[in-house]
């Protein structure tokens, strides 16, 4: 009796959307598996050769999406688990290793690596200039994994520190309240007029990036496809005759108040 | 008299270092561009065509650098201003957001595009695991450009509010006490054994990713081109026979001490 090799698992990032920001070696990863894990359409992004196999799968079952792809690697495969975005980003590179974490010790022999691409963030704040020019950070507004306090906890913590903010996962129709939570929370922490931007299809032909003053920012702004940053105290906002304005946080701390 | 017609500025993100994580939309807007600004490493990473004219500088000329491929574009050039990884992280981006605030208005007309590229923290969070799979936040230890007590007072926000910490500019040879200061102040804020990554030339064949526990962290173990992930007291370690160990946080709050 002998014990199977086991395969490769290979978290690959697809990217914000435009298929010309995904990168060579992504493309180089997914031309090299056989079977593919992911969300619909991620999936669907990919132009796969006929033998080259799909498992999509709903948004919200990740973890069992990570299991299927790992159980089937253990087993020899050449596997491709595809996020949207970077992988590492609230996406499937954290479901993998809790699974491989949980899961039975031949799950820790496969090959697994993960290629990173440009998140949403990153694709939203070129669009809009470079709100994220200054500390920042990235916090999913989901409470499905973590409770509504710590993420009240984190929001106030970084308006009180300066940080400029970008919020993953900001709203769905299962949760189609804590966006709004989240604006009336900093709204007593920060200045009114910040620039918030609301960054859907980064890149892609159906773009939209449109930026209010939080006073006036709503949950009903964003979809579940939005990525939305607030900016800080320090972000600024240069108008453009015949051009959209450019937002930005400056490289330099300038004493506003944070 | 007739007025020159502005032309085009684009800031264009190259990613990590290897060339197959640089984006095809990133080699496009190279290959359409005359004039090309940056620090030299990342001017010499490109591969130009004899017609294409390079304007390398020190990596402290920043501002100076948007000013003068600012100046080109609006006298008509098609110009590019290179940047590692993301340009709108810790990058010139926000540099030439700066030059055109302050600068003449004719400035204002020229056409400015931002292409993002993989950022150095996307990079090495892939080759350890997963480790910015939870809310986690981008803090340039830099003091040139703002004062240390505003970066201690963001580190101890971000211990205390439960983020995973990405540092840009760890330390330099004009800045050599930051690094250590970082973690000493963390020390008191965090889990002695909270992983800690040092990934240099992510992706690259030199590079080299280290992790460490906080308590054993020093300064020494970086240089100025290594991005430093703080854990958060969430984050896991995944032993692996024969394998290096996988680095993650877990997308679920599991009610560590934050």
């Amino acid at each position: 009796m002998t014990a199977v090799a086991a395969g490769s698992l290979v978290v690959v990032g697809l990217g914000p959307g435009s298929p010309d920001q995904m990168t060579p070696e992504a493309a180089a990863a997914v031309a090299g598996s056989d079977d593919f894990f992911g969300y619909f359409p991620y999936i669907d992004r990919l132009s796969l050769r006929p033998d080259q196999r799909r498992h999509a799968s709903d948004n919200r079952e990740e973890l069992a999406r990570a299991k299927a792809a790992l159980a089937m690697a253990a087993e020899g495969g050449k596997v491709c688990v595809v996020s949207g975005g970077d992988p590492g980003v609230f996406a499937m590179a954290a479901a993998v290793c809790e699974a491989i974490e949980d899961g039975p010790a031949a799950w820790r022999t496969v090959d697994v690596s993960v290629v990173p691409g440009v998140t949403a963030m990153l694709a939203v704040a070129a669009r809009a200039g470079a709100p994220l020019g200054h500390d920042f950070c990235a916090i999913s507004l989901s409470n499905n994994l973590k409770p509504w306090e710590i993420i009240e906890k984190r929001l106030v913590a970084a308006a009180e520190a300066g940080f400029v903010m970008a919020f993953y996962n900001p709203i769905s129709k299962a949760r189609p309240h804590q966006l709004d939570a989240a604006f009336d929370l900093l709204r007593s922490h920060l200045p009114a007029d910040v620039p918030v931007i609301f960054g859907r299809a980064a890149g892609r032909p159906d773009e939209v990036i449109r930026t209010v003053a939080l006073k006036d920012a709503a949950g009903n702004m964003a979809d579940m496809a939005t990525c939305v940053i607030v900016g800080s105290p320090e972000t600024r906002i240069i108008a453009r005759d015949g051009r959209p304005p450019l937002v930005y946080s400056p490289r330099s701390y300038r004493g506003g108040s944070a």
